[in-house]
C-alpha cells in the first residue's frame, strides 16, 4: 500500500492554520492585559499559519480518502506538529527561552498532562500564560475526536466498545463521523467551559484566573496560573467544590453529558462505566478522607494551609485529590505525597485508574479495568468448567472475544510501557520513587508526581534526556499507546 | 458435586507422615552435632508422626479418585498443613518462640521463598538450622510435582503447554503421572543437590553449610546459615560461582536436565524458554557489570568486602544477584540496593521475571513473558489487519487461543495481587518502596526486598499481620495464585 502523503501534509497544514488561529486568540489576551508578549505571540501565530498555509497550498488537490495506516500517521504527527508549533509563542517571547524546556511544556500541554518545567508561574506574562492553557484545552478538543470518533475505526483498545453508544451516524469513513460527532460533543465541551468560568468568577476568582482554570480543567490538564495550583485557593472551600465538580464532569464520557442534556437520564444512571466511575471516587474519597483526617500529619506550611483538623477540610482535599489524579487532572489543593505512607502508595496505584473513555481523562479508564477484572474473575469459572464458553458482559451486552483481548493487549502493553519508562529515568540517574513515580504520572497524563516530582515541585529538574523521554511518555499514554507505538513495528512499514 | 472429604484428608496425613520423617532425619543431624535440640526436634517429629497416621487411620477406605476440584483443595492446604507442622521445632526448641515469626519462617521455607524473621541466624542449633533448610527442600520436591504433573491437569496458567513436553506416560488421572513424572525429576533434584554439595565442600566450605546450602540452592530457597548469606564467601569466588551454577540449574526446567543427562542435548538447546532465559541472564548481567564497575559507589563494609574494585567482582556480584533474582533464589552476595539507584530498579523488575516453568524457581516465569510479548507484538498485526486469523507460535508450534489467555489472565492477576499486596503493607505503615518492594518480593518468592527490606535487613521489623499477610502473599504466588485463589471465589463452592 502506498501512502497517501499529500493528504497526510495537508491536514497538518489545517492544524497548522487552527492552531495559528488560537495563538492570534492568545496575542489579544495578551494585547489586552497589555503584557509585553504580544507582538512575540503575534509573530508566533503568524509564523504557524504561514508555514500551514504553504502546506495546504501545495498538497492541494489530493486523494480525499483516508486509510487505516495513514489514520495512525495524521494522529500521533498532529500531536507533534502541534507540539512543534505550540512551542513558538514560549520561544520567541523568552518566556521559556530553550527547546527543550519549550518543547517539554508545549507537549504536556497538548497531551492535557499538565506537568510544569516552570519555577516560578506567576512571572509569566498573561498572554503567555492564556497560550498554556489553552493549549490544554485545544488538546481536550482532539482528545474528543479521537476517542468518539477515530480510534474505534482504528481498533485500539477497546474503544470500539462504546462507538456503538456515540451519537450520529456510524459510517465506516472517517470524515462524515468526525464532523458530525465532534460537534455535537464540542458544544458541551464549550458550554462546560463557559459555565465553569462563570462560576469560578461568581465564586470570587479573578475573571483571568477563571478562564484559564477551566480551560485547563474540562481538558483534565491540570496547567494553573498560580504556582500553588489551586491550593492558592485553600480559604475559599467554594471555588475548590467547583473545580471538583468540573474535573469529575470532564472524567465522565461525554456522550453520557449529550444523553443528560437530551433529558435522557436513565441512559446515563444506567451506563456502567458511569456507575463503577463513581462508585470508585466515593470508595477511595471515603477512605482517603479517614486517614486525613485520622492519620496524617502534616506540617502546615504555605502549601496547604488549613489542610487538616476540620473533618470538611479533610473530606475536601481527600475528594479533590482523588478526583484530581483519577481524572489525570493533576490539580493540586495539597501534597497528597506528604500524608502517610498508605496515602502515598494510594495515589500511585490511582495514577493508573483513569477516568471514563470518551472523556478527556487520560490513563487507563474504568471500562478497561472494569472489562478486565470481570473477565479475570470469569476465568476462574472457565478453569473450573473447561469445556463451557463464558463471555464477558457490559452494558447488559456480550462482548466479543477479540475486543476483551484487544482491551487485555492495552493494558500488557501499558504496564510493559511503564516499567521500560521508569528503568530509564533510572538510568538517567533518578532515584527509585522518583522514577517509577515519573513513569506512571507521564503515561497517564497526570501531572504531579513523587519523590523529587512531588506536588510540591516540578519536572524543571530532570535531566534534559529525561525531559524528551517524559515528553514521548505522555504522547504514547494519550494517544492510546497503539496510535503512536505501531508507527515503530516493522509491520507498519511493510508494503502488502 | 459433593467434595470427596476423606482423601483429601487422607493425602494430608500422608504429607504429615512425610514431614515427620524429615523432622526425624533433623534430629538426627541435631543428635550428631549434640546441639541440646535434639529432644524437642524428635518431639515435633513423634506429635507430627501422629496426627498424620490417626489422620490416615480414620480415613482409610476413601474413594481413589481425585476429581479437579479436590486438587486445588489438596495443593493448597497440602502447604498449609505442611508449614502449620513445619513449625513445631521452632516452637518446641525455643528458636522462634512466637507462633507469628515460627509460621512466617516455615511457608517462606516451604514456598522457597528464603525471606526470614531471624536475626541471628548463627546462634540458631545446627539441628534447627538443617531443618530450616529442609523445608526448602521439601517445598521443592513439592514444586517439582506441581508444576509438571498437577498443574497441567488442572488448567493452570498455561502450564498445560510444557505438559505436553514432560516425559511419562500422559493419562488423565493425577496418580500414574505423579509417581511416574516426578520420581524421574526427583532424581535429578537429589543429584544435583549431592553434587553441589561435594562441589562446595572440595571448594572449601564446611559440610555442614555445604549441605545447607544445597538444599536452599536447588529450591530456589535462599535460606542461608550465615547472617551474611553468600558474602560470608566473598573472598571465596570458587564458592559463589558454585552457587551460581547451582541456582542456574535450578532455575532451568527439570525435563530439560532429563534430556541433557539422556544425551538429548540438541533437544536443550533448541527449547525455546531456554534460549531466552539464557539469553536474558547474560543481557542483564552484562548490563548490571558495566554499572556496578563505573558506576557503583559502594561503602566498602562488612556486608560486602572486596565488592568492587575489579573487573571480575563487579561481574561475579552482577552475576550472582542477577541469576539470585531472576530464579527467585534470593542469596546475597551483597546489597544490590545500595549500588545505584537504576541498579534498585532494574533488580525491582528483575522480581518479576522469575525462572523457567518446571523449575523450582517461583514468580511470572520466563515462558509467560515470552508468550505475553509475542502476543502482544502481533497484536500490533492483527490492528493492522483485523480480518486475518495471526496465531502465537511456540517451540515451533502454534498455541492454542486459550492457552495465550490463560497465561494473560494470570499476569493481569499476578499485577492485581502485586498492587492489593503493596497496598496492604503502606496501609500497615511501611513506607513507599518497603511496601511495592516486599509485595514483589513475597509474591515472587524471592527473599531480599527494599527499603527497611534490603538484603542486609529482614522481615522481622515488619508488624505481624503484615507477616501473615506477606505469607499469603508467598502462598499465593508459589501455588501459580489460581490454586489458591480459586478457593476464594464463590463458583467454587457452587454445587452443580
Amino acid at each position: 500500500m502506498e501512502l497517501n502523503s499529500r493528504i497526510i501534509i495537508h491536514l497538518m497544514g489545517l492544524l497548522l492554520l487552527c492552531n495559528g488561529g488560537f495563538m492570534l486568540l492568545a496575542a489579544l489576551v495578551s494585547g489586552i492585559y497589555d503584557d509585553g508578549a504580544t507582538l512575540d505571540i503575534a509573530i508566533a501565530a503568524v509564523t504557524t499559519l504561514f508555514t500551514g498555509v504553504t502546506a495546504m497550498y501545495f498538497t492541494r488537490g489530493h486523494k480525499k480518502e483516508v486509510k487505516r495506516k495513514e489514520g495512525y500517521i495524521i494522529v500521533t504527527f498532529g500531536w507533534i506538529v502541534m507540539s512543534l508549533s505550540g512551542m513558538l509563542p514560549y520561544l520567541f517571547s523568552g518566556s521559556i527561552p530553550t527547546i527543550t524546556n519549550a518543547f517539554f511544556e508545549t507537549i504536556s500541554g497538548y497531551t492535557t498532562t499538565g506537568a510544569s518545567i516552570l519555577d516560578d508561574i506567576e512571572a509569566l506574562p498573561e498572554g503567555i500564560l492564556f497560550w498554556r492553557s489553552l493549549t490544554h484545552w485545544i488538546g481536550g478538543m482532539g482528545i474528543i475526536v479521537l476517542a468518539i470518533a477515530i480510534l474505534p475505526l482504528l481498533g485500539i483498545g477497546g474503544m470500539q466498545l462504546f462507538a456503538a453508544e456515540a451519537p450520529g451516524p456510524s459510517a465506516d469513513k472517517l470524515h462524515p463521523r468526525i464532523t458530525d460527532t465532534a460537534k455535537r460533543l464540542w458544544y458541551i465541551y464549550v458550554g462546560y467551559t463557559l459555565a465553569e468560568t462563570l462560576l469560578l468568577k461568581l465564586a470570587g476568582m479573578s475573571f483571568f484566573d477563571a478562564i484559564n482554570h477551566s480551560l485547563a480543567t474540562l481538558s483534565t490538564g491540570g496547567f494553573s496560573t498560580k504556582n500553588l495550583s489551586l491550593a492558592f485557593w485553600n480559604d475559599q472551600p467554594l471555588i475548590q467544590y467547583i473545580v471538583i465538580l468540573f474535573m469529575f464532569l470532564a472524567g465522565t464520557n461525554f456522550v453520557l453529558s449529550y444523553f443528560a442534556f437530551k433529558g435522557k437520564v436513565q441512559r446515563v444512571l444506567k451506563d456502567e462505566e458511569f456507575k463503577y466511575y463513581g462508585a470508585l471516587i466515593v470508595f477511595f474519597t471515603l477512605i482517603a478522607t479517614l486517614v486525613i483526617y485520622f492519620k496524617a500529619e502534616v506540617p502546615v506550611s504555605e502549601y496547604h494551609p488549613k489542610v487538616l483538623g476540620t473533618a470538611e477540610s479533610s473530606f475536601r482535599h481527600a475528594l479533590f485529590q482523588v478526583i484530581a489524579v483519577i481524572t489525570t487532572t493533576g490539580f493540586v489543593s495539597a501534597d497528597f505525597t506528604s500524608w502517610t505512607p498508605f496515602l502515598t502508595i494510594f495515589f500511585f496505584g490511582l495514577m493508573f485508574l483513569g477516568g471514563s473513555a470518551g472523556s478527556t481523562a487520560g490513563g487507563i479508564k474504568v471500562m478497561r479495568h472494569v472489562l478486565i477484572i470481570k473477565n479475570g474473575l470469569l476465568e476462574f469459572k472457565r478453569t473450573l468448567h473447561p469445556s463451557a464458553i463464558i463471555p464477558v458482559r457490559y452494558n447488559n451486552k456480550t462482548v466479543k472475544e477479540h475486543i476483551v483481548y484487544n482491551i487485555i493487549g492495552f493494558l500488557i502493553l501499558y504496564m510493559l510501557l511503564f516499567i521500560i519508562g521508569a528503568l530509564v529515568l533510572g538510568a538517567l540517574g533518578l532515584d527509585f520513587v522518583t522514577a517509577i513515580g515519573g513513569a506512571a504520572s507521564s503515561l497517564g497524563n497526570v501531572g504531579p508526581a513523587f519523590g523529587s516530582l512531588n506536588p510540591l515541585s516540578n519536572f524543571n529538574g530532570l535531566p534534559d534526556l529525561g525531559k524528551w523521554w517524559c515528553g514521548f511518555l505522555m504522547l504514547a499514554g494519550r494517544l492510546e499507546l497503539f496510535t503512536v507505538l505501531i508507527l515503530l513495528t516493522p509491520y507498519f512499514w511493510k508494503r502488502t
